[in-house]
C-alpha cells in the first residue's frame, strides 16, 4: 500500500465534497473581545468574532489574567507530571474544591479537557461495572459516544431529549442490572435544553445512574452559574455533572462532579485521567478565578440572554432562517456545505465577521449551518452590523428565507 | 444496585491490597526548582522534589514564563474554541510550524496532551485505513494500547525492543495489508531506549508505518534535542514522531509529527483532535519558547546526563538496586506495593525527600519501584542528601540490596 497516496487521496475527496476544513487563524485581542486579528495570506485583517465558545468573554477578564500571572510567577509554566507523579499543584485542588463546591457536590475531579473527561468517565464506568449498560441520547456529543463505544457497555441510543423513549429503553431490563443514562443539558448545534427533571424522574423509577453533560452550559445558567441542573433544581438528583473550562470559563480543561465514592472511584480507575499530564497551575489558577467571578456575577447572564434573544430575533425579523433554540446559541440554517461555505468566506473577507461554517461531521450533512454565539461583550453596533451584513449575504447567495408575518 | 455501595468497596479494595494513590499536594517554587512546598495534613513542607516529569527545569525557565506571560497580556487565557470553530491562535499556527522543523518534518499537529496525541493518532489511522494491522511493542504506554484497542484494528504485540520478534510478526501478513508499528523510544519506566534503526529496517522491509512515542526523549535527546530519533539519525525513516509538551517541555500538550497528508488526514479525521477545544494561547507561547531555548542549548543535555549517570552510580556503589537502564531515567526496585510506598513516605516525611511510589497499574504487580528523575537543577548537595537517604530507608526498612564487588 502507498500510504501517502492514500492519506492524499482522502483529503482530496473532502475538498471535492466541500467537507476540507480550514482553520480561521486568530490573533486574540486581549481587552478588545469580541474583536481579533485574522492571519490571512493577504495580511492581517481586524474581525468581529461571532462563533466563539468564550461565551461569556471570560477569557479575557481582568481576574482570570491575572489569577493566571500569578500563578506562572509563583509556580512556573508546567505542573511537571501526572496527578500521580509528582503533577499535583495545591492549585488543582483549590480548583476541585471550587468545582465541588459550585456544583452542590462532594468531591469533583479535574481532566486535561472536557472531551476527555467524558470520554474517561463513561469509558471507565461502563468497562469496569459488571454487566452495566448505557443508555445514550441520540444527539450526544462524539467524546460522550466514543465513550461509551470504548467502554464496550450494551448501548442503548433513546430518541432526542425523549423521557418516554429512554423508559421503554430502561423498561427491558431489571431493576437490579446497573444502568447509565447519558444525556447533555444544552445541545449546541441546535440551542434546545433537555427536561432534566423528566429524564431524572425516569432514570430514579428504573434505579439508573445519570451523567449530565453541562459543556455548553456551565458558567451560563443557574443562579451562581454552574448550569441547567442548578437552574433546575435537579443537582442533587444527577450522579455525574461533567462540564468544561474552556467555554463560558474561559481557559481549558474538563471536570466531573460528583459523590466522594464516585469521583475516587473515576481517579482510581480512569486511565485518561491517571496516565495525562496535569493542567499547569497557572490554568487551574485561571479557571478557579473564573468561576469565582461568575458565581458572584449574576448579571452578566442576565446580558448573555438579552443579547442571544435579541440576536435571534432580529435575524428572524429580516427573514433569516434561525432555527429553534432555547439557549444562548444561534443556529443559523443554510443546508450545503459548499453554501454555508461560501456564506461563511464572504462574511469574513467582505464583512469583516468571523462564524465558522459548521459542516459534517459535527452535524448531519444537508443541515450545514451557521452557528452564532453573541456574548454580553457583543455591542448594539457589532449586532447592527451582523444583521446588516447577514442579510447580504442571504440576498448574493439567495439563499432560503423564512416568511415573516407582518404581526411578528 | 448500590451504586455508591459498589464505588466505596472497590475503592476499600484498592486501599487492602496497597494500591490506593494518594496524590501528594505539591506547591511549585518559581526560581527554586526542584525545591517544593508539600501540602499536608500538618501543615506546608519544603521538600526536594526527586520524580519529577519536568525533566530539565524548563517549566520554570524565565524565557519560557515571559513568553506566557506576554501571551496572556496579549491574548488572554483561554482559545475560546476547538482548532475549527474560533479557537485557532497564531500562537497554534507558529507552535506547530517550530515543532514540524525541530523535528525536520513537514507539518506537525497539536493536541491536548500527549495521552490524545497517541490514543487519537493511533485509533484513527487504525480504524479509517481499510484492513490496517497494528504491531505493538508489549511495554507500550496505555495511551497507546487505549488508541489501539479503540481503533478495533488487528493488533499484534510483539516482544519489547525485539526486531525479530516484530519481523515474525510483520511476516504473517503479505506486503500490500497496510500495517503500523508503534513503539517508544525511551520507556519510562525501566529507563531502556529502543533500538530504532533496527526497528525502521525491519518495518521498511515489510512496507509498514512507524509510529514512535518520544514522550520520554523529546528536548532531551539529539543534537537540537528532538529525540532518541534525531540522535541516531532515524528521523526521515519514521512516518510519525509523535511526543509531549508536558515533560522536558515544562508545560502541557503533545504533538505528531510527520508527512503533511498524514497530518492533514489526522486534522481532518481525528475525534479526539476535532471535537477538543485548543490549548491557551499562553500554554502554546510557552511551549514555543521552551522548545527554542532548547534547540540552541545542547549543554542542558550534557549535564542532565551526567546528573542521571552520576546519581545511579552512586546509588549503586551503595547496594542500591538500580535497574538498568541506559536514559536519564533512574529506577530503584522495591518489588512490593506496600513496602514501596512505606520507603516513598519515610522519604518524604523523616527526609524531605519526594519520591513518588509507582505501584501497579503503570508497572507490574511484583515490580513497585521508585522512579528518581535528576535534573540538570539537582546540585551535588541535593545528591549527597538523597543518597544517605535512600541508603537510611532502606536500611530501616530492611530492603533488599545488590552486593557491591570491591572494583567498582
Amino acid at each position: 500500500m502507498d500510504y501517502e497516496h492514500y492519506f492524499a487521496k482522502r483529503i482530496a475527496d473532502l475538498k471535492s465534497e466541500g467537507r476540507y476544513r480550514v482553520f480561521a487563524d486568530l490573533e486574540r485581542q486581549c481587552g478588545r473581545f469580541p474583536v481579533a486579528l485574522n492571519h490571512r495570506d493577504d495580511g492581517i485583517h481586524e474581525v468581529v468574532v461571532w462563533c466563539s465558545n468564550d461565551y461569556l468573554g471570560m477569557g479575557q477578564h481582568p481576574e482570570v489574567l491575572a489569577a493566571a500571572k500569578e500563578a506562572v510567577d509563583r509556580c512556573g509554566a508546567g505542573a511537571g507530571g501526572t496527578r500521580n507523579i509528582s503533577g499535583t499543584n495545591h492549585y488543582h485542588v483549590l480548583l476541585e474544591q471550587e468545582i465541588a463546591d459550585w456544583n452542590a457536590k462532594e468531591s469533583a475531579l479535574l481532566f486535561t479537557s472536557g472531551y476527555v473527561a467524558n470520554q474517561t468517565t463513561l469509558s471507565t464506568l461502563g468497562a469496569t461495572i459488571p454487566g452495566c449498560v448505557i443508555f445514550s441520547d441520540e444527539l450526544n456529543h462524539n467524546s460522550m459516544i466514543e465513550g461509551i463505544r470504548h467502554s464496550r457497555a450494551a448501548k442503548h441510543v433513546f430518541r432526542h431529549n425523549d423521557p418516554e423513549s429512554l423508559a421503554e429503553a430502561l423498561s427491558a431490563y431489571p431493576k437490579e442490572t446497573p444502568k447509565l443514562v447519558a444525556f447533555e443539558s444544552v445541545y449546541s448545534m441546535d440551542g434546545d435544553i433537555a427536561p432534566i427533571k423528566e429524564m431524572c424522574d425516569v432514570a430514579e423509577a428504573h434505579n439508573a445512574m445519570t451523567f449530565i453533560d453541562e459543556v455548553h452550559a456551565a458558567g451560563m445558567y443557574g443562579a451562581e452559574g454552574s448550569g441547567v441542573a442548578e437552574r433546575d433544581g435537579q443537582r442533587d438528583r444527577l450522579t455525574i455533572i461533567q462540564a468544561t473550562l474552556a467555554k463560558a470559563i474561559g481557559v481549558v480543561g474538563g471536570y466531573i462532579a460528583g459523590s466522594k465514592s464516585m469521583v475516587d472511584y473515576v481517579r482510581s480507575f480512569g486511565p485518561g485521567f491517571i496516565f495525562s499530564s496535569s493542567l499547569p497551575p497557572m490554568v487551574a489558577a485561571a479557571a478557579r478565578a473564573s468561576i469565582q467571578v461568575l458565581r458572584r456575577t449574576p448579571e452578566i447572564r442576565t446580558r448573555h440572554q438579552e443579547r442571544a434573544a435579541t440576536c435571534k430575533a432580529r435575524l428572524k425579523a429580516q427573514g433569516i432562517p434561525v432555527m429553534d433554540s432555547v439557549s444562548h446559541i444561534v443556529p443559523v440554517m443554510v443546508g450545503n456545505a459548499a453554501l454555508c461555505k461560501q456564506a461563511s468566506d464572504l462574511l469574513l473577507k467582505k464583512h469583516h465577521i468571523y462564524v465558522q461554517p459548521i459542516n459534517y461531521p459535527t452535524v448531519p450533512v444537508g443541515t450545514e449551518r451557521l452557528r452564532i454565539t453573541p456574548t454580553p461583550l457583543h455591542t448594539d453596533e457589532m449586532m447592527d452590523h451582523l444583521v446588516k451584513s447577514v442579510v447580504a449575504v442571504w440576498d448574493e447567495l439567495d439563499l432560503h428565507k423564512v416568511h415573516v408575518k407582518a404581526a411578528e
